[in-house]
């Protein structure tokens, strides 16, 4: 049975700053800590925090005591820009009931030894022991991303393959391309992968902002739309425009004015890393070595060869230290950072290709330089536009909030996801790494993982980055999952803290082996256009998700507990996962399984309001069943049971702070 | 029974340069992995490291096998200052013994699940499931610290508790002293804490040095000898001569020379963070606005206030970004940092004091450009000489080894050696937290928490790490430990990777309960001088632990292995810890215990070569017994016993690499 743990997180409920608006350097800000009374209960606690590089020890007071609860609060001056902490309790009687075995968190769980004895909280979990600061919990004082971007709904699109208006009929054929019906097989491998050429274009997405209106969403991501050499475009031949083959600057500008009519912002895919071989900066560099662009990439002595994107030659690498390159790319009133944020183009934000490599080369290192060269620049232009970066590894150094608002990463919830409910032995690409793919593993060993990854962020951060299910770089999780695993898997992609991604084609149970595979023409057998109603689909649905979707999009507007609530996790173990998202107004539980599970919450993580609202119908359900176990004074606590792979979501009320 | 794991650790069995030398950026170096054969066996590995930001795989081949362990090689390439790496191990068969309760590593020892499985070895365990980059291996492309810091055995000196020498007595009161005899007990608390003074000097130090040589030691590090306004001299009030309470400028000069003449080598120390109050910088800083001085400090715009170290007045904090006082401090010809490392002083290096505060306030950090600045420095003058800094917290990220060649820290050695070791309840400071005294943890909690901090220092740097029972600024171990827990903590300090400590009086047993109380007078009877005997002591002694320190300090200069040796652990659970040092020469195995333990070891973690050394007499040992287990055909393992708290180290052979 799960049991209480000491929580901390660092949403509303946990932390208040004393100053009005954003955390600011000089603030001092209230940081809480529930304990369970059953566990300890704490004799004291105090906030442990790193400032200018020395820990300091804030005492904390107990605020007030509600459902079992002990609340700590102590105050902490934001001495940096970002500040760590943990907490420090000190328990005089430990209570062993030996229920070490439950533990959702990643340290030890229930001392065996009766008496003094301290524990630390840190974003990792509950440990009786010392801990490195590497999963402090930290508060930061940057600017704060727009508010659309954590709150927001993400479906990307790979514009080759979303849909082909009847503007692309006239196009000529790119001499680079394998021109392909719509439905000719996509190749996954090989140079064909690249080369494949459906003729999707800007107006076709335009037509068809009904179908992303339908499932909830509010943020478009587009990757590149420069002319290129490819289909994915990641290789530009110029930054100046939009490639004639997608409709032409035209095109952009009417795409993001009908999304912005619907409500839905549009971000665009930029590559700070580097450009392609046929770009024109790149073209007048390699002819003439004593070019301004020459010093825009790194070329050998004798200008015979230069560095490139993992040895690719079509991909030049941007070296970050001309300062030319600097304005042109980043600074300058026309920019092209700057220029397609502004009228008549409006996006509204950028994601940022390759953005753990650029800037790094050997013993050169400007990542973070350039980093907060393209954020104050794009900040600048419009505070409320998003900045995301691509971090393929582990992305919480890099991705601290300062430049870079959230990560396009896999490592803390992709990956473990994709794990827990993996088929045997799929044969995918797992995120390029080279073992034959994913572990099954355990719903402990996911929370660990989803821990040990999302430790490093920022509570603001971790809003921000991408939930993916995977996307045009991943194989589809349809290919990996067992039967039923995108489904339950989106629920998680929805519920856990960050924005949910759906790559197009998601909603029709697309599969695939890896990235390019994943690329498959949307099965549209009519397509809306401007104005009209969304487009009808044909056979090419392979299973058609649409209303998860949507029913999922729809609570995440409807639940601020799911956008803004703090994550406290009740259950994580074999085959199944609870958590709560808090708030002091409402508050959310969702039980996730993969297979027939059966657990019972009690009083002693819930409060019996909470309990008996799980006995109401769930907002989202598939297959989960919650039922009263009585116990002499009524209800005792509440089953949830799952006969096998199943999702439930229920509202239940929030947890107000026990103040005086 | 301690089962084998997959091993690699930074030592030269598990990389070697391809390149001749040091590690240099460019190189390609050869990383190695032992897997034990009954375990997995693994079926194929790769090396991942992180380059220029993104993950790379480099797939291992098999080098062979040797005594039931597959050995396998990669090449990886050292792209980056720091190269950061794991292993990826991929296991057809995991072998499930349900021992997951006997592991001595942080991740999940035995797959439950049989088939195919991946597992990531990193330098905090085995995990089968992802994990952060954070505490991945590295290998550093920096130039190397001084051999004989790592080969070293480091002795502590806090000058004024030291030894007196007749020259003291002609000395004046210093007006802030409160003048106390050498036998006057020593207050701990109050402010009398640092104005205590016992007028113990330098030539003082110079008479006893065969005392130090007798104990091995080999490196002398002295708090500061600056003049000042306390007996700790940390509120330096000019960097430019030596107290001649403690004896001047010659006085310096003397020890240097004699001590060099014994083949020690002498450390200063500086606080590169603040000066005094009374120092003659601050003095004219504070009388002059415009003086260069004033640009040294944080004043406030009217000048009224400064900021200072922890807000303690007499300690005004230094502001880096002065260019003059980089100047002064560090770069100048004859700079506070250059010229006591030149003749006639000759300093082998420093102790930078508070290392982790220097240069950082409020949103400037400059540390690591404060750090690099003096370790360029520092080189330049001697490249033989070494460079370390104090560091409370979690030292590993500030401490790469770019700069900084090692840490005074307690994170990762002291503090969970004094939690395994403590006695119930001891009433002592640690380590300025606040809680009431250390947990009594378990051998897995030491181990765990001893490889979560020292995961993030590479390999290089672990070896010049301070390994102390106890400093100048902490409780002493004989207060805090249960009785003959300092001897068996010693044993860890000299033989895990780091240069192990005593602070001056740990040979006596002396006893503290903080820093300043740990500052007791030496027990001469009789003080040696300059060319005589070693000094004679006295009633003060609380319990002579020379010739224990002296064997260990032996041990360290006669087995390689303690010095260069891989570090391999085989259990650590509950009272007992056993691990090895291994060289392809030669290894020792160290077995220590807090209680009654018993452990067998068999031939999956040593090789039969291995196992009937143990049946030899230790090279060093307190309480503890070895005895075969037979099997039918003769010696199957051996048994390591005993009865109560104690310690063994065995010379056992070495590990060759199996190579054609």
């Amino acid at each position: 049975m799960p049991i209480a743990l000491p929580h901390h997180d660092g949403s509303s409920l946990f932390v208040s700053n004393t100053a009005p608006g954003p955390v600011s350097l000089g603030d001092t800000v209230r940081l809480r800590v529930r304990v369970p009374q059953g566990w300890g209960p704490a004799s004291k606690v105090w906030v442990r925090s790193v400032q200018d590089g020395e820990p300091r020890y804030d005492a904390a007071f107990r605020l007030g005591s509600a459902d079992g609860w002990d609340w700590w609060e102590a105050a902490m001056l934001v001495a940096n820009p970002v500040a760590k902490y943990r907490f420090l309790l000190e328990v005089t009687d430990t209570h062993d009931d030996g229920a070490a075995a439950d533990t959702p968190t990643g340290g030890a769980l229930v001392g065996t030894t009766v008496g003094r004895r301290y524990w630390n909280v840190n974003a990792q979990g509950l440990f009786a022991r010392d801990v490195s600061d590497s999963a402090d919990f930290r508060l930061t004082a940057f600017a704060p991303a727009p508010e659309w971007l954590g709150k927001g709904t993400m479906y990307q699109i790979f514009p080759d393959r979303f849909a082909r208006s009847t503007q692309a009929d006239g196009h000529p054929t790119p001499d680079w391309a394998i021109v392909c019906s719509w439905d000719t097989p996509v190749v996954g491998t090989g140079e064909e992968a690249s080369t494949q050429f459906y003729g999707g274009d800007l107006p076709g997405i335009t037509g068809n902002l009904d179908h992303l209106k339908e499932l909830g969403v509010d943020v478009l991501y587009l990757t590149p739309f420069f002319p290129a050499r490819s289909n994915h475009r990641y290789d530009a031949s110029t930054f100046d425009s939009v490639d004639p083959l997608l409709g032409g600057d035209q095109a952009l500008v009417d795409l993001v004015e009908a999304a912005h009519a619907r409500g839905i912002r549009v971000m665009g895919d930029l590559t700070a890393n580097h450009s392609g071989a046929a770009h024109e900066w790149f073209v007048k560099a390699l002819a003439d070595p004593g070019s301004e662009e020459a010093g825009y990439y790194y070329f050998s002595p004798d200008h015979s060869s230069y560095e490139s994107w993992w040895g690719v030659p079509s991909l030049p690498k941007f070296n970050w230290s001309s300062e030319a390159l600097r304005r042109r790319f980043v600074t300058d009133h026309d920019s092209v950072v700057s220029r397609w944020l502004k009228p008549p183009f409006n996006l509204d934000g950028w994601r940022i290709d390759v953005g753990n490599m650029t800037g790094r080369l050997g013993s050169v290192d400007l990542n973070h330089e350039v980093a907060r060269l393209i954020a104050d620049r794009v900040r600048e232009i419009n505070p409320n536009a998003a900045l995301l970066a691509e971090s393929t590894s582990d992305a919480a150094p890099d991705v601290t909030g300062e430049h870079w608002q959230g990560a396009m990463t896999y490592s803390n919830l992709t990956r473990p996801l994709w794990s827990w409910l993996a088929k045997d032995a799929p044969n995918v690409n797992f995120f390029g790494s080279p073992q034959s793919g994913p572990n099954r593993i355990s719903a402990e060993d996911f929370l660990a993982t989803h821990q040990d990854l999302a430790a490093g962020f920022s509570w603001a951060v971790r809003q921000n980055n991408m939930n993916a299910l995977n996307t045009h770089d991943t194989a589809r999780a349809a290919t990996v999952m067992v039967d039923g695993g995108p489904e339950a898997g989106a629920v998680l992609t929805f519920c856990l803290p960050g924005v949910p991604v759906l790559f197009a084609g998601d909603e029709f149970g697309f599969e695939g082996f890896n990235g390019e595979d994943s690329r498959t023409p949307m099965p549209w057998a009519e397509s809306g256009s401007e104005g009209k109603p969304a487009p009808v689909v044909d056979h090419r649905v392979v299973k058609d998700l649409r209303s998860v979707y949507a029913s999922l999009g729809r609570l995440r507007k409807e639940m601020p507990a799911l956008t803004e609530g703090g994550v406290r996790w009740l259950h994580a173990e074999g085959d199944a996962m609870i958590f709560v998202r808090e708030t002091m107004d409402s508050s959310v539980l969702v039980f996730v399984s993969r297979d027939a599970a059966q657990v019972v919450l009690d009083d002693s993580v819930l409060s019996d309001a909470q309990l008996r609202a799980l006995l109401l119908p769930p907002l989202h359900h598939s297959g989960t069943v919650a039922s009263a176990t009585a116990g002499p004074s009524g209800v005792e606590g509440v089953c949830l049971r799952s006969k096998g792979i199943s999702a439930g979501i229920w509202a239940i009320p929030g947890t107000p702070l026990p103040l005086h």
